[in-house]
């Protein structure tokens, strides 16, 4: 403890990470969860599956007085798999084979062997598999979730949580670690910390900076007593505020202050995110979708939400000309006078998406997502939008998107979303 | 320099990326490029804003005698940007303004601010990027992407890069920042590594581990020699081997030997990836689908590729049973019958897509996502693919996809993939 704050580092492990192959998920998970419990996390670090950079790593959140250390990865049956076994050395507890767990390894596997129509050479795949069930002395092994168990392993004045690496055997773990003995003593110690987040569309965070300033000079309010992180993404502004109990009015004056001197962009106070407010607004309503530059990208969006199925009809991704007028009706004149890229296209594809799908309401996005295809009068990043409802109420819009294709097209859902929260609230 | 080898730490900082409310895409990028360049990258930390933090994360890289120490973020405008300033005091070089800079930042905020329709309080925007213009005395300022300049700062035995947070600002800067001559200097010290990777399609991980193995034993070939990665990534397995110029031919016999046991299942022996095989097969067809489930991520994954509108027509994204009948003709009775998640309705789909679509290769995904809508004799991820040319060779399978509802989404996404690659080739 250093303050009187229960701080925590998170180590990752694996070159598969560290070279960009696969993108970390626990660190951030892990981080998330333990500021909740009122754990400061002030690292996370990812080394390479080489036995003298973790134990490096170990060594460095010790000296930083981290009461916490959390790794995730490097258990599994593979030779460069050696989390456990550093973890053991850096806490001076030798490794030793957990019968039982070994037990329970092989019947899972056997379990995943019965499952599958892969072929398995059952014995090398234990023999792998049994340095998997080696648990360093005097720490508690956690059921696997995969094949691979988790440990709570004391170290002096700390404990190691570890962990393995599939955020889908990780996450369902987490809990367990947190109920076993030497966590909830460092937890007991940490103070909970409150969050709210609020999330503006279509202001430049360099103005929230301004507001913060104002807040601080014009309202009076003591910013610096609460933690206050805006931060860009995907386009939107997200705003974080975490305060202890003592803070909480200063909290609540941050808030109130940037509400009113952001009003008209501010679109949630609760968190809830533009994917959730749709949602829930149409419940009820029946939409169908046309899109060509975002490729579908929209409909996967609408789609990620469990039980869409109520509202979401259908979508047709037409990028050919033929498509437009076939599966949604777009005329052939339409289309040779002003263009696939163009608000007039825009609206004949919104009607005929509410048409197709037999639809109440119906957004079309329209674009160019580059890098090619850009126009004398059109640029890369121009997209027509449309939405509309069955009785004739309507948005139009046509930006310039700025970025990359990708960014383009994914930019071209966002704007989406927002359009149809427009029109529906 | 440890053992002849050239070093490199990255560190990222922001409490937004601590807090996992953006992932990093920097720390694997940046460390991307540096293994191309030789350098060997040891460790990737995430910092909070916190100056002690960020500082005690430089010392620790500096202690373990990393050559090169690469940050990225904290240089915008706010009060919790701290890099430049925290680099300048690990480097002993005091902060100054550069006026050079200052006037470039004034002016690229004032094109900005031209360009855009936000109000701006000119002055208050200035005086908030004006800290973006102090340098550490003796650094080498690199010209801003955004607004915010990158530096390069010597530091004793080691070079610090400094970059800013955003993806498209560090990955244009990166290469003048190579340019510089303390950079330049480290570099020509590295021996640059060499990398090949193989990705495989139905095989479990387990399985590559025991190749391996059998490669050490029964050919011979000393695999410790180069550096084997596998890493299952969203269903594929991906090997990466890396080597250097004395040891080309074990790396060569690894590859020969990991094909030679796994012939049927490698689908990439040059790193390309399945989207873009797909892609080039696909030039000079032309592709309709017919997707439920995958609620527009097939399509959108084939429209990610630039140029995709060549042989891309659309797809029919059609969730309710009366799109499924309306966009691509799907007998009702046949829907009565069989189910809209059944091999019959896939089969139905892909025909109505070729027709629809005027398409002469059309794939379907029909499935059940989940969580809800299991049937008894359909668990969640039954998903029914049925991909078919022109000329009615076709290929359906029906597996059961594990996971959760956003694996399953992707996943069947990826199986198409490789359908359509079966069919085609």
């Amino acid at each position: 403890m250093k303050n009187g704050v229960v701080r925590a580092g998170i180590v990752v492990t694996g070159t598969e990470v560290i070279t960009g192959r696969i993108s970390d998920a626990n660190g951030p998970w892990v981080s998330e969860r333990l500021a909740d419990l009122g754990v400061e996390v002030a690292h996370i670090m990812v080394v390479a599956d080489r036995p003298d950079d973790l134990m490096d790593a170990l060594r460095f959140l010790a000296a930083e007085e981290m009461d916490l250390i959390v790794t995730s990865g490097g258990l599994g049956p593979t030779a460069d798999d050696l989390t456990a076994e550093i973890v053991g050395r850096f806490a001076g507890r030798p490794m030793l084979l957990d019968d039982d767990m070994e037990a329970k390894i092989r019947e899972i596997l056997r379990r995943f062997a019965r499952n599958r129509s892969f072929k398995f050479d059952e014995e090398a795949v234990m023999a792998a598999n049994r340095k998997q069930a080696m648990v360093p002395e005097g720490a508690i092994a956690l059921d696997p979730i995969g094949t691979a168990p988790g440990l709570v392993v004391p170290a002096g004045e700390r404990v190691v949580i570890v962990m393995p690496g599939p955020p889908r055997e990780l996450q369902p773990m987490w809990p367990r670690a947190l109920e076993t003995g030497p966590v909830r003593a460092i937890l007991s110690q940490a103070t909970p910390l409150h969050g709210l987040t609020m999330r503006m569309f279509g202001v430049p965070e360099s103005e929230i900076a301004k507001s913060l300033r104002e807040i601080e000079d014009e309202d009076g309010v003591d910013v610096e007593a609460v933690e206050v992180t805006t931060c860009l993404r995907r386009g939107e502004i997200e705003i974080d505020v975490r305060w202890r109990n003592e803070t909480e009015a200063v909290a609540m004056a941050v808030r109130d202050g940037l509400r009113r001197r952001h009003e008209r962009e501010t679109f949630s106070l609760d968190g809830s995110t533009i994917d959730e407010q749709v949602a829930k607004l149409l419940k009820g309503h029946k939409l169908g979708l046309a899109e060509s530059c975002s490729g579908g990208l929209l409909a996967a969006r609408i789609t990620h939400v469990p039980g869409a199925s109520e509202y979401f009809a259908g979508s047709a991704v037409t990028y050919s000309y033929e498509a437009k007028e076939e599966l949604l009706g777009v005329p052939k004149e339409l289309l040779e006078e002003f263009g696939a890229v163009s608000p007039e296209c825009a609206e004949a594809m919104a009607k005929g998406a509410l048409k197709a799908f037999e639809a109440d309401v119906a957004v079309s996005i329209t674009g160019i997502a580059g890098p090619g295809g850009a126009l004398p009068d059109k640029p890369v990043g121009f997209v027509c939008f449309h939405a509309i409802l069955a009785d004739g109420t309507a948005i139009a819009r046509s930006p310039v998107i700025p970025g990359d294709r990708a960014d383009i097209r994914e930019r071209s859902g966002l704007v989406a979303m927002h359009i149809l929260r427009d029109l529906l609230s």
